[in-house]
């Protein structure tokens, strides 16, 4: 068992709350605690962009507020999740040390703005944040409420100033041990008269500067993410040197494109993370929608295999920023709020407890309202989630195991987006991983996400898609779980470049990977959108075929499925290939998630992973309990009730029934099996 | 009677007149005069961005050639208005003075350019204004045929130099009582660590500064179009101190976005605007077209109710700056001119009367082409319309009278804007006050457009669509209108916020408006395009509705009509509240003109409001004259004869003949009854 | 005969080399030498973007590579087309001289990057470039494998930095005669106040300056490409002073937008140009495809109509910067390089020979893949190009001869795009003058592209589409050309401003061409998409026009179609005058392809010009060699064989054979009889 929070024995029911904002009003945070209660909320997450209100001028620390307002939610049985105040920085600020701001692309330094507008680079901005930081740890680290630090909030963005030039300087001269001619060989910089004398002419990739070597455009975007992580890093040093015994978290946000957050995740404690789907939207069904918040929840996830994760942040209601912003239909709070537990989270958080009065996010859905009453349907749906939360007690610390794993990396997506060929707009990195994610869920096949040269021995069969850029590292880590006995599924665009995007000589698969697969990519052909071929397989199936063939050749592998028009039909389109004591298949096209299915089934059986019929809209979760005992959790996510033929008998924790064999779940919601 | 010109007692049919262009070319000078008199031309506007022709160096003026010019007007009875040249600068200007210009979003200031490029903070620029009308005014104040000041052109952009920052931050400090702490309250800076010390720290909303603070943003749209009519009222003062006598107008845009015209009509003496609808496009009809225009007269002629405007300019032909610039088919001028006389208008004026031979406007349509003939399509086409006006001089003073009122508020328009919430394409919220004011047009209802603390005096019926930022005195104003026996049709979104955009708490509508409409909007759905819903009303009509529905709770009002399908099927939708003497209605959907026209019938009959059956695409427009009776105009705008069933007898002015009963209407030609 | 290169009495075939990328592979450089001539390679294109390599630190001059290189190529049978590495700046150069980097539109200098990124005016980066091309020549210059001059590479883009801007004031002051009200005239500055006092007002159009005079846009378009041509010409006679006896080429991109390339080919000796175009798409047939290829090269082959002209540049394969980069399909090579030999090319060049390992073009066809082996796809249809070209070689110095021309010019295209008027999406130029050359592909006619004031003497057909801006000296030079005998069709738009954008009066067409038409139009009506006309013509054929419909009044010209419908129904749409002993059609409105052909076809007939019916999808194409004997191209572009009356019997080059009557050409191939 992992309980992230051995002071509470139960799953976090909660979100964001903004005192600071109601300091006038007692009345209104008297309120508060009474609807907290009302709602089964047992933590709440304080201070995040509150520094104006902890220091509103430079020195004057505001403490009080912050110790009432712990007091009471701890009194009345309410954990306080405290923010770091770093995602913005107050006025005086910006006014005294303007050189603290971001400044753009396009060289201009920006006026005092917005959130996560700091340069992270920035010594003063450090300074200022190690004081406050500090003080906050002094204040409030013994704070019997507290339970986990929420370092700033939802980092991102990027800085181009001076400050910023020198460190990514010298990040490339660690990188490339002090030679510049190795980064010039690596970038490639004898295409167009590139090549760089020192380190010190090298300069960011400004908005009207160098964008043609692909290896500095990469490079610029690890350093950004380091240097995030690098700051990061500091803030949690601060917070540890006084606090070693209290978690820290900093909220993540999915496939958020430009962190890395394998990087980032380094210097956490806990994952925690903030998801706002497009529920009831008009291109897609609620399922689908679901299918991918679990394909999200499971990124998180695979951060920490080792232990639970947290919902930081979910609307009970609407959101403010997309398009359109519909109002969750009932019944989706709970569905979801099932399946994030079933995917692995201990918490249900959201943002936000009430919504404020003014500014960028007074729409944005809260539990309370601008109404203020504890009978609206949002409030009620809440507090339902609430006591769903207190029967789920028992799943708490348990974790999420997987025989299968599909492959992402940042530095692989930073690549392919930036790769110059193939089409514009078709390149779906993130879609494609996103598909073969899908299919196993669709399966009721619990799929880890797997990052490079992590460890791979628990998995039978691991999945990479577009695996684009990897390193002679990757590609030796690869080979050795094949050899070792592993399956591997690896697509079209497979090791054509290095992990500095220097393509390899000799035929791709490269990395040494060609011997792995048996075959080599002669050429990869770029459809539009109306073409299509198709893909015969050895077992009679016909699977249509979109946007990239590759045309293949073979040296060794067997054929398993062949092109059936253009100029390559009849040509080898999907194939396997023996290794070591492991079996390495090649899918050189685009297929369809039905096909894919059709293809993994004999493949899934070979690895040992069970698949399992599903009805339509059934998501099949499952959790492990350190006894090895399942928590089997069934989301039905239409708006008709659906039956599932149960895994195993058992408990049914939602209402503490006894179910068995077949089993009918009602619309929107669940059955949890223990 | 409000005659405009007493000097004139008739319309005026003339335009943009730039003899400056053509000073070279005496030849062409005297046959403009000839022309103008053969098109039935009495009044050119003259001087139009002229300085470098008035001021070709500084301090160097040449009136000469414009009081030749204004007396050979004079003398073929063509009467001057005459503009101030500070629409634009001359070169040596922006040369020695650079800080005259602009400073955009981005903080760079343009470089000489240009129209309407000017900082109206700068004092420089102001003191050179000042001279030049200072000038003019001495020159030309007491000329015979000068009847009008028509100050600069189209006012409108923005500045965000120093100056400008400076300016913004007093006019801050006054409207927030010198109180930091009230702005904050306002502005709601809590949020986000916003809070200001200072109103030294507060800067405009630059493209890479502050966007999040809603009331900021606000402020400075109110900031720069109060700056804008500051410099009106000073440049309208210069005039005034040397020709009292005589009036002075500034040509203003319709629904111009940046410019709140209500407050701008408070110092010139005349309305006037510049219209070029888009005539035959290929998405709606001619009478489409034509019920934009009468709605766009409407709201000009609302912002003086108690005079008749002017259409100061108008294309004869084409336009150059449309997506496409289509010829204005024959008729369309001659329906369109009628048209624009029976709103509200005693002028029909052109930009332009002849074609430049170069730059960005050389191809807009004028009376004259380059062809210089004045045997065209177009000189044909305008001397038809110069006979008509002579035809119509009876109506010359008249009023608009309307029982009827739609309301219009710019700060409302840009909270709406800037609202974070509801979706980003579909608020439409000007759409919609022009649909509420349409279903009164289709109806032959004179409706007038009211803004604001207006007096309603003379109004049965006051519709209100999404009047979402309401002031607690704007509230007052309404609840003391309703309670008085008036009647209003509110929509969904009705008082969400007040008018620095901080939400009411306690329920929408807020404002005080809870108690008049007896209910509470507890949520707000946001649907995709595609989706939709019905409602049925009590009378057994149902309404297809779109975009937005609100959850209403009731306090107190009756149900007219429920939701049909989705989560809040059976939920009201539509409302009626008795409130003091008055009515208050509330629909809290977006319902099609269809439907709203069959609402709205039973309470026009409540109200005292007549409606008239006319045929598809044809108008009617009334203007009532001092001693009560009045002219009728029947507009036809279909390409088909109509036959109208008149309200009154009487003579059609067009003709002189006598006409009673159902009389038909050629096409794109009209019947004015007296 | 005009044989480019009196040493190879034979058709080029070869392409842009970097050995420089591969200095450290010495294995893989003499792989290259065997594998060129395995494909019949016999130039190679060695130097384009090698600063870096030949000076990689100011003053270090490293020629030794190059000679190397230079030597093995010639000693197998290879020879060197020698660019000047001015394409890009190596970094040293950036960071000592930061003057050299261009500054954009909006003020800011640009970064160290990229290509094409240096000021042209800055005598800084001249002076560099003097001391590179002296040397270069130096070394180089008497090398025996040395055939041509290659001059930076692919011109383009512009500069608006302080030099730039007074040279733009100096290339006016001399334009307008030193006299600034002549310049105040001809750019119509008295409209918006615009005029200047001097010279040194003058600012370039930066993004937040003068946009309105369309006199001066025009001015500084043509300004940056005289300001290249200058450069161009810099280069070349560095280049010439010590080599005069090697031809210098600057490869040219089709209708590129910003150079009037007919001016800069005043600057260079042969025409070579860079062809890209989007083969088997999915918008058009590869027919069509090959079509618009044949366009381009006839504006390239126009350029220098006394001699042969390079295909430099082209893909083996992909490309890699459309939007859907998809592999040239089997026999597109083939048949589009046989096209080009027929349309009067005397090469076949790639960009490239081998794919560079990174950066922004690693993925762009090449001749050698990453792969390295000489069994691709691509290397042997390569290899099939070289057997062809070598079969092709009788042709080589013989040209191509035209009776019909088409008008293009690249002032006249800038003050189109400009024009404010029309509709912004359907102006079209270049589309509609593609069209009337169309017309003559399609009937296997041979046309050329004649720009103005050339001599139009061996023509008994001139095609004037659009010609829009037409100074008075060519409007004179038509006018002598129908006099004298000529034939031309003139459309809408015909002469409606002078070369300045000035309109003439009194009637369009202006510059004269009213009595050479004999008539005026009065109006232009500018058409929705959605809307259409059609046209009768006096043969009883109904056209469909589109876009475009001018309001024709006749002074002369007898009617050959009138419009049927809208207003101007029963109005010359369509009508020819006798002028002189010539011929003078217009054609008001826009007319579709297969309309236009049955227009012209009696034209063609009454002007000696013979057309020849031709299956769909085969292009018959002409050379005539200095003995007035011809080479007959029937290239097929369909996937199916095509049957093919030759117009002479003969020897089909491309296999020996004689062939007479009618021939079958299989798919993607073709027929070459001498």
């Amino acid at each position: 068992m992992s309980v992230l929070f051995p002071k509470i024995p139960a799953l976090l029911h909660g979100g964001d709350y903004n005192p600071d904002q109601w300091l006038d009003r007692p009345d209104i945070l008297e309120e508060d605690i009474k609807m907290m209660k009302k709602a089964g909320v047992n933590t709440a997450t304080v201070g995040v962009f509150s520094w104006s209100a902890l220091e509103p001028q430079e020195g004057n620390f505001q403490f009080g507020w912050l110790h009432d307002i712990m007091d009471k939610l701890y009194e009345n049985g309410i954990y306080t999740v405290l923010a770091t105040p770093t995602g913005a920085r107050p006025a005086w600020m910006d006014e005294k040390y303007p050189s603290v701001l971001r400044v753009e692309k396009d060289g201009r330094r920006n006026h005092h703005s917005g959130r996560h507008n700091h340069c992270m680079s920035s010594l003063e901005y450090r300074s200022l944040v190690e004081k406050m930081d500090t003080k906050l740890a002094q204040e409030f680290g013994n704070h019997p409420g507290l339970i986990l630090w929420h370092i700033s909030n939802e980092f991102g963005g990027e800085c181009y100033c001076e400050n910023c030039k020198k460190r990514f300087q010298e990040y490339l001269r660690e990188k490339y041990h002090n030679n510049i001619e190795e980064l010039n060989k690596q970038w490639w910089t004898s295409f167009w008269s590139r090549r760089f004398d020192s380190f010190e002419q090298i300069e960011p990739p400004y908005d009207n500067g160098e964008h043609s070597i692909l290896g500095l455009n990469l490079d610029w975007k690890r350093f950004n993410s380091w240097n995030m992580k690098d700051y990061l890093a500091f803030e949690r040093r601060i917070l540890k040197k006084y606090t070693p015994q209290v978690p820290a978290t900093a909220n993540f946000m999915k496939l958020f494109e430009q962190l890395d957050y394998v990087d980032l995740a380094k210097e956490i404690d806990i994952i925690s993370w903030d998801g706002y789907p497009s529920w009831n939207n008009d291109y897609e069904t609620p399922a689908d929608t679901a299918a991918e918040l679990s394909f999200d929840h499971t990124v998180m996830r695979s951060l920490k295999k080792d232990k639970p994760f947290m919902l930081m942040e979910s609307t009970p209601s609407l959101v403010n920023w997309h398009s359109f912003n519909k109002l969750k239909r009932p019944g989706i709070l709970r569905a979801s709020s099932i399946q994030t537990i079933g995917c692995g989270s201990d918490t249900v958080q959201y943002f936000q407890w009430r919504k404020g009065r003014g500014a960028a996010e007074q729409f944005h859905g809260a539990v309370v309202d601008h109404l203020g009453r504890d009978d609206t349907r949002v409030f009620k749906e809440v507090s339902e989630v609430g006591e769903i939360l207190k029967k789920l007690a028992p799943v708490t610390g348990s974790k999420v195991t997987s025989k299968a794993a599909v492959l992402f990396d940042w530095s692989n997506r930073w690549a392919i987006k930036d790769m110059q060929g193939m089409a514009r707009d078709t390149k779906n990195y993130e879609k494609e991983v996103r598909k073969f994610y899908n299919i196993h869920l669709k399966k009721g096949i619990n799929a880890d996400i797997v990052f490079p040269l992590e460890d791979l021995s628990s998995y039978s069969l691991v999945v990479l898609p577009m695996y684009y850029a990897v390193s002679k590292e990757a590609g030796e880590w690869l080979k050795e779980y094949v050899k070792n006995g592993g399956t591997v599924v690896a697509t079209y665009l497979t090791a054509y470049v290095n992990e500095n995007t220097l393509a390899y000589l000799g035929g791709f698969p490269g990395a040494g990977l060609g011997e792995v697969f048996g075959l080599y990519a002669e050429e990869l052909d770029t459809l539009y959108p109306t073409d299509s071929n198709s893909v015969l397989m050895k077992d009679g199936n016909k699977a249509l075929v979109k946007d990239y063939c590759e045309l293949i050749k073979l040296t060794g592998a067997e054929v398993l499925g062949t092109y059936e028009s253009d100029f390559y039909a009849g040509m080898p389109a999907v194939t396997v290939h023996s290794y070591g004591k492991g079996k390495a298949y090649y899918i050189g096209t685009r297929m369809e998630e039905t096909d894919l299915i059709k293809f993994f089934t004999p493949i899934w059986s070979e690895c040992g992973i069970k698949e399992k019929e599903l009805p339509e809209g059934v998501e099949y979760l499952t959790r492990t309990a350190e006894d090895g005992s399942t928590f089997d959790f069934y989301v039905n996510y239409n708006a008709t009730p659906a039956t599932v033929q149960l895994a195993k008998n058992g408990t049914n924790l939602l209402n503490g029934e006894a179910v068995s064999g077949k089993v009918e779940i009602l619309p929107f919601n669940a059955v949890v099996v223990k």
